[in-house]
């Protein structure tokens, strides 16, 4: 089929992938008698009003609250196709809410806004908190967006999840956990490459020291990130990724860094960057995930012409789709769930080896390293992992702390 | 019925009233051939943004923005309510939502925001473009509000509807103009009193003045307002009211300037306001209509016994619904459908004619003086107004002025 044909007659033909549809019976809805409108609408509705206005966590029961995430994007980095602005990234944005529907049941409106500054979208953010249980910030510029995400961690009062950062690091450390199985080798020992420095490589970074990965290097557009790097100093997270990266501050361009990789994970959104010329300086069973979208910093073909062992990247359309699509449904879901706002690197990392665990012995192989996003296992599991992590959570909590400190870090009203 | 109790039931029992549906077909969505995701989703998808990008046009033809209302509310002004919140305004908004679509096929997203700031609330809207097709403003306390909705008819570039402004003019005027057939008299020559001047008391006196209406007398906390009174200075809406109305300057309090009204209005948002000892001092076959909600300045059977010869209120459980959900789907429909910002008060007076021929010779009662809320009649007859106004000011303006004049007015792209 021509991808780009049937893609944009498809959308031209459904003019929308998603709509409002109503929960009210409506079936005498206007009846002389009795008549529904009188319930959901002026008067009756006057008295739910109220209610909630006397205690405003009311509307998590009276109304879709509980239900709803914004979709929060600026246009500014829309999958690897950059600054394409706010109305471009509507039908990506249509597309995650089609997702979130179908895979978590979530209704997910797609805020494409028509700002790029950084204090007037965490101010928006704060101004839409009534209608929505939870946020979920999508394909914004880094850094921009990582101290975003940071600032309503701390200035709001509902989840935020990050996709690009905390999806694609849950993800990617799940698929990685398995390969190693593959190849067996193991975490603590392995050399991992990350190239892009954005949201995703950032996160992967963090998830990689928090599992245990001793050894990574992020190179960015200006090589290898290591300590002491002049350029770095006005870029706070470049500036965490060399702190906690690169022990030897290794300098050099991808082609050179790669060298003794047990692992290369592309996140750079930039198509055809990994020269399949250098993969054989890799160590032995290389592990390729070229995940950029939608085009992979190099093709699965290619790649394993050139002797790389297992390859995943984000596309549908190649084997090992590591793409956060199959975890942000159910992580979201299960914050909604659960109404909290804890969602630490401790919880991602449970949340990795419970999706990776999905795919059991006999059914691991290179091209089949991580369940397909319609797996309907893990909705289940991964609310389950969350359950378990802050039970855990708040037991330690009543030993060590106050249950008002609590209260703040759990956020359970 | 229990309205209190069977309204909080309702909503506890639904909780939410609307919810986000796919309108993909989700049989094959993830199947390994030819799968839909990978249309819908990256990859596909990105060529469908990259064109918008080229175009932002085709959002209209790629996504739901075609479809697509923003409801805006700041909680300060919630039916009769008063400023209870944005967390309070949501179930109201989201019954809003649900004559939206039942009425008039559209998806409308309840934005309850956390900002009661003018400026910031002008922002808001500006930031939400992309994904709306039109903008309704929704119990926003006045005189701040008219002027929200003066700046965005400048500043954005989808049309924007006040309901509680235009959408009371509209159906009041419907209302009138059939109430008058019944007691033979005519616009032109009658006294009518608003009480209220706040959105709807603002609406109702311009839509009568435009519609012939000479003598007019609106109402406010301090009285009768007119020309010269010395409160007025800081409210330039309520000065237009004053240049607008009462031609003889009256002043004084509600009770003593209905004396020889043909019509009294209450759109004040206060229940009960209206003593039935003044209503002898009406003119001969007095009309009331007391359109506060839940409230009504005088219930129906207490006007009835004190000699009105035609009542109507603004809720669903007594006869002659005067609701601006009579009219603001269709109007809001046409609008989307037509693709204009075009809403003067030339047309609305044109809309307001065709819902009242809609009550034709022998069902024109004193208790069925307006067409119900479902009439299935009304969305037809409105584009139809709509567009031949349209077509009449395109005509005329090709007449008049430069093609490039006419775009900017009519915004058609």
């Amino acid at each position: 089929m021509n991808l780009k044909d049937d893609s944009i007659n498809l959308h031209r033909m459904l003019k929308g992938k998603i709509e409002i549809q109503n929960r009210v019976p409506i079936e005498n809805i206007f009846a002389k008698e009795n008549s529904l409108i009188n319930l959901i609408y002026t008067p009756g509705v006057a008295y739910v009003a109220s209610a909630i206005g006397e205690n405003k966590d009311l509307a998590y029961e009276f109304t879709s609250k509980w239900n709803n995430v914004a979709i929060i994007c600026d246009g500014t980095r829309v999958l690897g196709l950059g600054n394409i602005g706010p109305d471009a990234a509507l039908p990506v944005m249509e597309g995650k809410s089609v997702l979130f529907k179908l895979l978590g049941g979530i209704n997910a409106i797609p805020l494409c806004i028509a700002t790029q500054d950084k204090e007037e979208i965490i101010k928006f953010v704060k101004y839409i908190q009534p209608l929505f249980g939870a946020i979920n910030i999508e394909d914004i510029e880094s850094p921009k967006v990582l101290e975003i995400v940071e600032r309503l961690k701390q200035e709001i009062s509902i989840p935020v999840f990050h996709d690009d950062q905390h999806g694609t690091a849950i993800i990617t450390l799940a698929a990685l956990i398995n390969s190693l199985k593959i190849v067996g080798k193991q975490l603590e020992k392995i050399k991992v490459l990350i190239v892009g420095a954005g949201s995703a490589g950032y996160g992967i970074n963090k998830i990689l020291n928090s599992a245990g990965c001793k050894n990574t290097i992020v190179v960015d557009s200006n090589g290898a990130i290591y300590e002491g790097r002049k350029d770095l100093i006005n870029n706070q997270f470049k500036s965490d990724i060399a702190t906690n990266s690169n022990p030897r501050k290794i300098a050099g361009s991808l082609d050179s860094v790669i060298e003794g990789s047990d692992v290369f994970i592309g996140v750079s959104g930039i198509g055809n960057i990994l020269n399949n010329k250098v993969i054989p300086s890799m160590n032995i069973d290389p592990i390729v995930f070229a995940l950029s979208n939608p085009y992979p910093e190099i093709l699965p073909p290619s790649a394993l012409d050139a002797g790389a062992k297992i390859v995943a990247t984000g596309r549908s359309d190649f084997p090992n789709q590591v793409n956060n699509a199959v975890i942000f449904p159910s992580v979201i879901r299960s914050l909604l769930d659960l109404r909290v706002k804890l969602l630490d690197d401790n919880l991602m990392v449970n949340v990795a080896y419970t999706i990776a665990n999905l795919v059991e012995g006999q059914h691991l192989k290179p091209d089949y390293i991580i369940p397909p996003i319609n797996d309907p296992r893990i909705l289940p599991v991964v609310t389950q992992t969350l359950r378990n992590v802050i039970q855990k959570t708040v037991a330690q909590h009543y030993e060590n702390k106050s249950e008002a400190n609590e209260e703040e870090r759990l956020n359970i009203k």
